[in-house]
């Protein structure tokens, strides 16, 4: 299997988006130049992400949409379903139990752990909360791959040697502590606090001219 | 006011999150090498960041913890006070609405608005639920700055633009739709299927190897 460009991967989510909103619109067929309009991202940059696809582009019609939506998905294996298990159900951690857009994207959560004693054998969104005592036992015998992450920052490289200690494959961590893994576990961070640092600095900056 | 590199930017909360790491631990002073173990960045790069801050780096002892949080915070404005009004109180907006990591970090949302009937006129969080037909009225009243999207990405783009006409300055986008706004407008992404894009891959990648 190829390995793809992380910025082409990156931008993959945002065809299939609007590629989305085509189909709604009632097309079939959709032109480079039109993705690149909708996207703003430059036509040579569309042309060579989507050639990862193997979908050809005919000269005038353009490409298939619903034959590339479904190249693109299985590009990012979102065709096949993966189980994960999430540890710390907060208000973010419970608003992903219940974030439906995820499994439309391959993704569901089988089980989740914390540690509050009023929160344990409850059920969230459908999906049941154990105690984090339980982590490696019940994700091992699960063969669990994925793990996410929504505890407080100063918790999150214990919840990661245990996720790791559990025999996970990838974990998704929604702190912004960097985490500390052996080389074969993939890490990606969804830093919403390095956004908004950005967000609150160009916005000082610019009240400040 | 100095325009501060996006890259640094993005850093800066990481450095936030170990210096309080360190004071929870005792700790009074730092050095630029032991912040570099702890984030993974090169030291050079922590010395070059830090340096935005003015804050001096005293040979043998190092960064004075406490001043030099207090320095990261300005040069973010998270000592400050901004107020946001969020837009779509699903899962994720509710979940936004209760997390207190934001007021941490000098954002309050103060609004929040809805379609749903069931939903309008209710408190979530303590953050009353508007209808999104007094967006305009309600927000330019209100002069807030900041707007936070929340809604499924095809109702993203007629929020943003809704959002503009209500004079807000910056719009913080939590879909994974592409936003077309005026140039002066400050835009920030958080898109979390881009980071889902690229774990589903490597590990289907993985898997095959």
């Amino acid at each position: 299997m190829d390995r793809i460009p992380t910025s082409t991967l990156k931008r993959l989510p945002q065809y299939l988006e609007v590629l989305k909103q085509f189909t709604r619109a009632g097309l079939r067929e959709v032109s480079a130049t039109k993705i690149s309009v909708f996207t703003d991202f430059h036509q040579t940059l569309v042309r060579k992400d989507l050639s990862y696809t193997s979908i050809n582009n005919v000269p005038q019609s353009g490409y298939n949409i619903k034959q590339l939506a479904k190249a693109i998905e299985e590009l990012l294996n979102w065709s096949d379903t993966s189980s994960s298990y999430l540890v710390g159900v907060g208000h973010l951690g419970s608003a992903l139990l219940g974030y439906q857009e995820f499994s439309l994207r391959g993704l569901t959560i089988v089980d989740s752990f914390d540690n509050d004693p009023a929160k344990i054998g409850t059920i969230v969104h459908g999906v049941p909360v154990h105690s984090v005592l339980e982590i490696t036992s019940l994700a091992a015998k699960k063969h669990i791959k994925i793990g996410i992450i929504t505890v407080p920052p100063e918790a999150a490289q214990l919840v990661a040697d245990l996720m790791v200690h559990s025999g996970i494959k990838a974990i998704w961590n929604f702190t912004p502590q960097k985490l500390h893994v052996p080389t074969d576990i993939i890490v990606e961070n969804v830093d919403m606090f390095a956004s908004l640092a950005v967000l609150s600095r160009r916005l000082a900056e610019k009240d400040a001219q």
